[in-house]
């Protein structure tokens, strides 16, 4: 049996996307990140790192999305989450993932997380203000040069949508307004359509 | 052919170390970060994002080293340079990449790239001042918890062992002494043994 670790809200939303495309069976733990869950001693026996999404398998405790969704894919091959037979189609599909965990979360985590990055509050806010110049900039990019359409990869559904779909859903809380990215906001909406992405925005609420 | 575009002292270093282990053949190209080569019209034509490394293919151009490194390992089986046949050994050594793209080079790039965040001189000053902590804290968790030994994933190398090289030769300039950490110390100083990593060093420096 899995059991997936995860928070509302979260990036972990990328992973419990790709658990429900799957068809696995899986148990979910929620924690509250603003309760300081994931730094309880339990918890950290999961995840040193203090972070979600964990996944606890029969072999051990795997984290981070990027590598949970491709193991996802890889164990459900029928579900042709990603391009699996094709190296260069899966590393363009890794490559997309990486620019999201390297890039885009990134520039988010600067308007909540500050913290990680200087103990001054003067800087932290002079962080904040730059959130919606720099999640403008990531869309832009992902816009005019990454998504294939209709799908990130194109006509295939791939754990990267759901990805995708997590990054986006933050765009109002970071001051940006989707609606100037005409193919990303057909992204979202397509991904609003699909049965499992409302399931899994179901379980996230619990 | 391959052709692999890097820059002396960047993260490529990683995927140049995976291309030597593989021993496929390829050229390079090596840009000036600090002349702005990367924001050049030509080579934003090869990656829009501006940055290295790139990997021009056949098929097409890959970017970020989670990618390209896995497909390098993909592509040539025979070196062994990723634990193909275990989903879940390959979702471990993604795992560990992804922790060093998203946290660590995160935590380093706030020493010479905080402009990326903010646009006050005063905060970036703060954020290089946490980085000697960040990179430390870091590398704790990487001495503790990840780096299994004697390589990253244990009795084989990877990928993964060229990536962690690369954030290991970024502590002296980080103001982090990495004789603390035995286990990673001794990884560093047996990845210098190895001809593919001297030779990569020697192609990086021109």
């Amino acid at each position: 049996m899995l059991t997936f670790y995860f928070a509302p809200g979260s990036c972990a939303l990328a992973s419990l996307i790709a658990l429900g495309e799957s068809g696995l069976a899986y148990e979910h733990r929620r924690l509250n990140l603003a309760n300081g869950d994931q730094r309880q001693p339990d918890y950290l026996a999961i995840n040193p790192k203090g972070r979600v999404p964990a996944l606890v398998t029969d072999r051990g405790v795997l984290t981070e999305n990027i590598a949970i969704m491709a193991y996802i894919a890889q164990i459900v091959p029928a579900a042709k989450l990603a391009p699996l037979d094709d190296p260069f189609e899966f590393a363009q599909m890794q490559s997309f993932n990486s620019y999201i965990v390297s890039t885009v979360h990134v520039n988010h985590s600067h308007k909540g997380r500050g913290y990680r990055w200087t103990d001054d509050a003067a800087a932290i806010e002079t962080m904040k203000a730059k959130v919606p110049q720099t999640m403008t900039e990531s869309f832009a990019l992902i816009e005019d040069k990454m998504l294939k359409g209709p799908w990130v990869m194109g006509e295939q559904y791939t754990v990267a949508d759901g990805y995708l779909f997590t990054m986006e859903k933050w765009l109002p809380g970071d001051g940006v307004d989707i609606k100037q990215f005409p193919k990303v906001s057909a992204h979202y909406e397509r991904m609003l359509e699909r049965p499992t992405v409302q399931k899994a925005l179901a379980v996230e609420q619990g």
